[in-house]
């Protein structure tokens, strides 16, 4: 998947609830259904053009949120911590005492499901 | 501080920059400046109704937004996943290994740095 692509799903997938049903419905068939823009416009019975403002404006519109609330780009560094926090416990899953080994294990998936 | 202005607080903090200029501007000083109606009323030149239609509406938008999202309900979820981690991590912190402690002394900031 090219990058454009990846960010408009990931930002569908943030804040999609937030736009009208069409923008959603559109943009999730070109994102996460890799429907062609002639393929969306058949079904919906517009043209390949319409389609194409609403995909753009509702990308527009999601943009917009992520500039002005960041969850996106919190999330990413969230992630980005919480990798660095399971790297520093790590270690700790070879140590010779089992209940420290236990610890570890446990914080370290608990810490994989707090990723999504 | 009472729960509903807490909440108030909470949903300003995460989705204030979502709303109009003078919805987030009287939301503010509603909740986070503790003026009273007829206070922010007064400072506006406009009346106390006027004020809280326009508070009450702001409250409107953000609890949709919370609702759609639930971005909030996340964060107070993580919380208590990093919490629970911490928790588990804790223990180790007074291990006779200094590698041991340390990491979990490490982890454990970094947790909490992730709280907010």
């Amino acid at each position: 998947m090219e990058d454009k692509t990846l960010r408009r799903a990931l930002l569908l997938d943030f804040y999609g609830d937030l736009l009208t049903g069409k923008q959603r419905e559109y943009l999730d068939l070109y994102c996460n259904d890799d429907l062609s823009l002639a393929e969306i416009a058949e079904q919906a019975g517009i043209s390949r053009q319409g389609v194409w403002d609403i995909i753009r404006r509702a990308e527009g519109v999601l943009e917009k949120i992520e500039r002005k609330t960041g969850f996106i780009r919190k999330f990413e560094e969230r992630k980005k911590a919480i990798d660095d926090i399971c790297g520093g416990l790590s270690p700790l899953l070879g140590h010779g005492d089992e209940s420290v080994r236990r610890a570890a294990e446990t914080a370290i998936a608990k810490l994989c499901a707090l990723e999504d």
